[in-house]
């Protein structure tokens, strides 16, 4: 079993944090995407779609999604539980999961690679979308912000796997500017203390 | 326990097909996007992003986000099995409804919503960029007519949600006039069957 990964990409990260979290090893090997050896044909064999990560399976599956390997893991290995326990609780977290990814972590994305000259040729730019979604991603900030204001992790009492996603967002948001703000005190405390796990250094 | 829902929107339809597959009954209660109701105060009690479907549970618990509603359920009523039997298996149906969600569903709504009148004001449009995901909708649909030349189901054998949210994507671009292909044949097939299916009519 091995992982493809990137060490600089924000999608590969999700999957390490949240290994790390486990305490699962799984051997990781570098898949260089500057020259693009995620696009020859020989990767897309193992995902057709070309992103990382990319789960390598002992029976030769491939896993693609780092949700989908996430899940892989939460079922095999249950404790500790970053997905959930019980019907009601695992649908909250696949709800602030989703939240997470659909009003964050997508936004951040957006504004990276339709403006950003590493996307030229990789996807067809939309430079009015980088801006109208690093807009929206500083509103989510905030919106996160109030969230926060009520709860110690994204979803309630425990760390899960909507504060991976959180997290890995608003870390490559510094790409494209976009920072927490000082005034998002609740925001700003739950940064600190999710930062401080060694998990964040994965 | 009750769904908030609405009959003509894309999102809320791929929990009625789930439901009905499951033969689960729950009552419906019909929001009225066009009067924005979703967007009063009131409802955003129950989901502060205003979005539809939303299952509210006997304790008061909200839970918003398609996906999330259908794994609450999938947990309580696990047969059939919809999102997969086993760590492998679920694993590669979380990867391949995250394809179609991703690279068919997503790009199918924004297609819409950047362009249509019914989002003016509710979005910042952006028009470059609707044509953008048409097209990348377009596309996706021929690399799936690719993917069923293997497979009777998106993610394999068995019907599971890849294929409720491929459905609902795909019946939800006429709006958009993107749609499949007579020389999309595997495709066809395919959406012949999932079509034909009693659930399609939820």
């Amino acid at each position: 079993m091995k992982i493809y990964n990137n060490s600089t990409a924000p999608n590969p990260r999700r999957v390490r944090i949240f290994l790390a979290e486990k305490g699962i090893n799984v051997p990781y090997e570098e898949v260089d995407i500057v020259k693009a050896v995620n696009r020859t044909p020989e990767f897309k064999q193992k995902n057709p779609l070309g992103t990382l990560p990319v789960l390598e399976l002992d029976d030769g599956t491939h896993i693609a999604e780092s949700v989908a390997i996430c899940r892989y893991f939460e079922e095999l290995y249950p404790e500790p539980p970053l997905m959930g326990l019980g019907a009601k609780e695992r649908a909250l977290v696949e709800m602030w999961n989703r939240r997470m990814e659909l009003h964050l972590f997508l936004p951040v994305m957006d504004a990276f690679r339709h403006q950003h000259e590493f996307f030229k040729g990789r996807l067809t730019q939309v430079p009015e979308y980088a801006r109208v979604q690093g807009e929206n991603a500083e509103k989510s900030l905030s919106w996160v912000d109030q969230v926060l204001s009520d709860r110690f992790f994204m979803a309630g009492d425990n760390f899960s796997i909507a504060d991976i996603t959180a997290l890995c967002a608003i870390d490559f948001a510094r790409v494209s500017k976009i920072r927490v703000q000082p005034e998002q005190k609740h925001l700003s405390r739950w940064y600190a203390a999710v930062s401080s796990r060694l998990s964040a250094k994965a």
